[in-house]
């Protein structure tokens, strides 16, 4: 498959490329020699190379049709530093930085300086009024458990203890969900597991518990916390008490802890949003800009009831004190201590309570966004992006992102500076404000620039949590971008010694080792969720993304890095234990600049139609085993999607093989092949969006997150199946899966089209 | 205004041009000749010259950057024959062509097989299975009135009878309302002028009559049937009768009309749909493929009660025989008796009947879409477009413009067949479908290819009826298409001898006299609604659209031309009556194929963006004119959308100065501001919609017909207006008008900004 791929990337031959590369004295006789079909000498050149003007039209680049000079990439990748890295993370998590705090938007202002310092073009700050959530410093959050005459039992810390000197900060926030609604609520807690759908089911029919009028007690894990909140108040829970399992956040050994170790100690609490919906909650579709109008989106969710998250070690007497039936093997967690279901305490008259004083408040955020202007192709755009705001020091998320990008904008910057070089196509840099909150400031911005940025942008390069381990190199992505990001894995060094000893010697090597592909010879990835700021360029605009990090190794079955959130992701655990030396820190960075450079200085854009076939072939095939019973009982003609997937392979067939026939020296036959190839992802947005969800309008890959139950294929299907599994609204939901599906049909159809040849599209189905 | 304009169309200087076409053997002396700013001589050009090969790179066609040659503009004009015309008017009318009918296909078929002769380079027909609404031939419709005892006094013709043989042929459908609920409805008449929402206002505050229960009798004209049908019913009505007025058919004179004149005899009556929406009615937003989920789409419109449409020679008799008040000056029509408001009848027990036997049916319609490839930039589409289907005849509507396109294509197919000619973008001709019963054809077709033609089409040219009186020329037309318009207006010659006589040689001066535009010295052109074609390619893609058209005198104050949609629009009608010689159909014709090639032939596009200034201008005014004051006493700051009006003006001076001082030799600087041109009209598309109307997604120009009473300046908003003065839901629509006034604010900003250096458009506001 690659090697057929090579079609797409095939460059003029050498001979070609020496005629225009030489003297303008001679452009016509070697234009006959070709015609001729042989070559003329030219003796008289080397003279006239100083006034020689490129071999096109007056004024036109000399390089208006080649690859830009692949002797940049090794510049690029080794001029990338460990040390500055290191600095870089120092000053970016000296201090809390917040969403929407001072502190936060003076990093904004930094960051501008720096970049206009690194030698950008331009750097804006895009400021935009959002509504945020803040908790009340005066009156702070907790759970605890009270007994029949109302004396605390147990409460939960309301800071986090400081446990070296980096945490040791003024305008600490502490734990907190965001969105939660205000409030105080008592009564009976249910552990309710993972809070997903099918832990309600289970709770319901196999142990009768009803929740309504309780408080959910559940673990962090699996799915995204907001979907545990929604999913807890449709069934009538009063109150939502979330914690980390010891399984989930240390190696059994309780000793074994921050700061001796990257394990969370039992004070440590996960913060995190609660909120489900797209950008700011109040500006559904528009930018937050001043005439904006505001009003809270109907179909977005923030809680009507109070929600906390604790740690385990509060966690630990909470479950102690449940009374109930012991726990199914499944739903046991790591803590020392039985688990029950609860709905009621050993001890009669005892009850549980949350007292949240959290509230929603307007702020403005700032986004930073530089641009490097492209010497050709400016109005291409290659964007780079990470998120500046952090719960607290946001060591790792999202400041380990950000000590990598403020590198990269450097080395660019000097090499732009010292005219060694400057892209074909402009590079944007784009430092995001109040990700964790919502993906506001990517959202917002995306809203306010979606003309420019819709017909322009060819990719977006997301990190966000640079490192997360050190186990292995894994990625998100959507399929135009695997090949860029396969020839940047094996052009970097493999940061890890001990790998490198044995064998492997570039981060591919690795990569390859640790999570192959099964059937494709090449390293998993995965397709992205809604994780990060790639969602909104994939879901509004059709842009390819892909987001990259160092993992840690999926068999420990942790769903995140255990300070994740918490105070403890401090400049000490990324220096002193998550990352020595930042060598895997470099790694990202390196593999970041390359990818970038790849995109934007290629005559043909690096992207991998054949990837794309192949991932809907695989979506197509996960979905059908999934519910082609279910939907053929209902009389619907699953045939029709099998044919609709097999006419997108040849469409992609047909537009590769064109390739090699095309007239590659002609400007306007590349931008055509090009522009071609922008359209693919964008030939899937649907304006009116998911079934309920008009703004995740991507039809194949927006990411479909309803109850997080039956996964990403074909979102907005599979989510209605799921209701349909569910008993809810079952009619009127087979209606969603009969029109949705004719969508999903359409608008692979759709996108085959734009790859058929542009004078002869049309065909009838 | 239009000197500075020229800079859009600057062309490199002769000198330079000189240079360039001169022998290879010489390229390289001229370019250092151009940088040392002096010229050398060439002796040894001419015998390289065959084997020369383009300026550029090998391969590469010679005219890559230049216009096309400007002979071909006298070529294709003076190629237009008006025998062709004639002849194909004759075959295209021979029989009645109604939408769904085989007769209507065949034609679909007939035109593919032309196309191909006239060696256009690929035809296709796109069939879409489309709700439509056919009356039941076997048991008519018709209007009575009865008496007491339920005996007929007067009755409508249920045909139309035969005047000469051109009518006197099989298959002819019966006046008829298209998508009318079928039924009988007895009553009371009420006289309700025109039926708009004023003339409800009147009868109830002046007349108080209410509607409810009560047959609305109305006649055409000011606003679309549509609209009449959906305010009577919205009132309470329980039926509808639309008559054709003689004051809107007739000379005054009832002797003088067809045959022996273009007026309507008085049993003449206008068939048309009163469906209000977008396509096919049961696949809103999709095609109407095979595989498309069918469900009626709310927001759209079609009558629960019956409707039918009767002449002035039956209407008369129900007039008289209304009881009630004479009518105030403004409602009296033409017909020769007293007026009344009716709500009663002379003779006690008298009532009216409607009888509908029409039903919607499902059937297959066909679009037939040519095209001639473009040899530099084959995607760019200047699409030329005219409907097929007609309610009889249609040798007006559509087919005077279907004779003229079908003329088009040979003369441009010939040109292109002989090695003369072909266009540097791709021109497409395209025969809609089913126009008549709401643009079912071309909706559906965009539906269909919006990925493809969204992102390529640069203009979309319609002409439907071609021809409707020989007073002067009209055109209805966005503002990037106004200088193309314009200057195709100056280059054909006046087909009225008398004109030229006077002085006025081309269809410019004659329309220049006819219609000035006052402060601009030119002539008049209208914004379009939603009366053809145009409307989706507007308001679904924001392609600019033109409509052009021969008219007549609007002094007369007809709302159509007399035998609009009847029996009568016959060969006979055009051949003998309306224009003989055809002399009006060809300067159509010219008028179309130089606009077509010039948009498809020149370097840059040439778009006026400096009208698009002017135009959104005037909308500002109109609409603050009429709404300022309502606005401001609800605390809504009007200054903000005057700034952002101006900011918009400055975007486009810094994009003309821009032009100048960009190396047109550079492909990519050529496609970069073609690009941005195309981007303008498509950065006001927003997603949503306007309010109740998602499908009008251009939220400057989407028509604005709610009740027809606000006008169209600034679509949406003015409804909201309209409906709050009529008191309907007021503080909702408030909220409305609050919402929308931001997003047109945000739109006009945004179209701004795709104005703006492409690597510096962020500016925050």
């Amino acid at each position: 498959m690659q090697s057929t791929e090579d079609l797409l990337y095939k460059k003029p031959s050498k001979s070609r490329w020496l005629m225009i590369g030489l003297g303008a004295g001679c452009v016509a006789t070697f234009i006959i020699g070709i015609l001729l079909g042989r070559y003329a000498a030219c003796p008289d050149n080397d003279n006239k190379e100083p006034t020689y003007n490129g071999p096109l039209l007056p004024g036109v680049p000399k390089d208006l049709m080649e690859d830009g000079d692949p002797a940049i990439s090794s510049l690029l990748i080794n001029a990338v530093s460990r040390e500055n890295i290191r600095t870089n993370l120092g000053w970016l998590t000296d201090k809390p930085h917040l969403a929407g705090t001072e502190e936060n938007n003076a990093l904004a202002e930094r960051i501008k300086d720096e970049w206009l310092k690194s030698g950008l073009d331009h750097v804006t700050l895009t400021p935009y009024k959002v509504m945020l959530s803040h908790p009340n410093m005066s009156d702070l959050n907790y759970v605890e458990l009270l007994n029949g005459s109302n004396a605390t039992m147990y409460i939960s810390n309301k800071t986090e203890p400081v446990l070296t000197p980096d945490e040791n900060k003024p305008d600490v926030v502490p734990p907190f969900n965001a969105y939660s609604a205000p409030g105080d609520v008592y009564g009976d807690l249910v552990y309710v597991n993972y809070g997903r759908v099918e832990d309600y089911k289970f709770l319901e029919h196999n142990v009768s518990i009803n929740m309504s009028g309780k408080i959910a007690f559940a673990r962090y894990g699996k799915i995204f916390r907001g979907d545990k909140v929604r999913l807890a108040q449709r069934r009538g829970a009063i109150g939502v008490i979330l914690f980390s399992d010891p399984q989930d956040v240390t190696s059994g050994d309780i000793k074994q802890v921050y700061p001796k170790d990257w394990w969370l100690p039992p004070s440590g609490a996960q913060r995190g949003t609660v909120y489900i919906g797209d950008g700011d909650p109040l500006t559904p579709g528009y930018p937050a800009i001043e005439t904006a109008y505001r009003k809270f989106g109907d179909e977005f969710f923030i809680p009507d009831i109070p929600v906390h998250p604790i740690g385990y070690g509060i966690a630990i007497e909470l479950m102690r004190s449940l009374s109930g039936k012991e726990v199914t093997t499944e739903w046991k967690g790591g803590m020392n201590v039985t688990y029950k279901y609860g709905d009621g305490f050993n001890t009669p008259g005892w009850k549980a309570h949350i007292h949240v004083s959290t509230s929603n408040v307007n702020r403005t955020i700032y986004n930073t966004v530089g641009i490097i202007k492209g010497h050709i192709e400016p109005d291409r755009y290659v964007i780079i992006g990470n998120h500046r705001d952090a719960w607290v020091f946001g060591a790792l998320d999202p400041s380990s992102g950000t000590a990598i990008m403020m590198e990269l904008a450097r080395v660019m910057g000097e090499l732009v500076k010292s005219g060694q070089w400057r892209p074909r196509r402009s590079i944007m840099f784009c430092s995001w404000g109040a990700e964790e909150y919502g993906l506001l400031g990517s959202t917002e911005w995306i809203e306010h620039y979606t003309k420019n940025i819709g017909s322009r942008a060819i990719a977006y390069l997301n990190v966000d949590i640079a490192v997360a381990g050190n186990f292995t190199f894994r990625a998100l992505g959507t399929p135009m971008l695997f090949k860029p990001l396969y020839s940047a894995a094996s052009k970097v060094t493999n940061p890890n010694i001990t790998e490198i000893n044995a064998g492997r010697k570039t981060v591919y090597d690795t990569w390859m080792k640790n999570s192959p592909w099964k059937g494709y010879g090449r390293p998993k990835i995965k397709l992205p969720g809604s994780g990060s700021d790639y969602a909104p360029f994939r879901d509004r605009l059709g842009v390819p993304v892909i987001d990259l990090r160092y993992a840690f190794d999926e068999s420990l079955g942790l769903s995140t890095y255990p300070m994740y959130h918490s105070l403890y992701e401090t400049f000490y655990l990324v220096d002193k234990i998550m990352d020595q030396g930042f060598h895997y820190h470099k790694a990202i960075g390196q593999m970041w600049i390359e990818m970038a450079r790849d995109l934007s200085d290629s005559l043909l854009i690096p992207y991998n139609v054949t990837d794309y076939g192949t991932t809907l072939e695989d979506i197509r095939q996960t979905f059908m085993d999934r519910f082609r019973k279910q939907l053929e009982d209902k009389g619907i003609n699953t045939t029709v999607l099998d044919s609709a997937v097999a006419n997108f392979t040849d469409a992609i067939k047909i537009f590769k093989d064109q390739i090699p026939n095309s007239n590659l020296m002609n400007p306007f036959v590349v931008r055509r092949i090009n522009d071609q190839l922008m359209q693919l992802d964008r030939a899937f947005l649907d304006p009116a969006g998911l079934p309920g969800r008009k703004f995740k309008r991507h039809i194949l890959f927006a990411e479909s997150s309803v109850d997080n139950y039956a996964g990403s294929s074909f979102p907005g299907l599979s989510d209605a199946l799921a209701e349909i599994d569910q008993g809810y609204d079952v009619e009127n939901q087979w209606e969603i899966v009969r029109h949705h599906y004719s969508v999903i049909i359409f608008a692979i159809q759709s996108a085959a089209s734009t790859l058929k040849d542009v004078t002869d599209f049309m065909y009838s189905y």
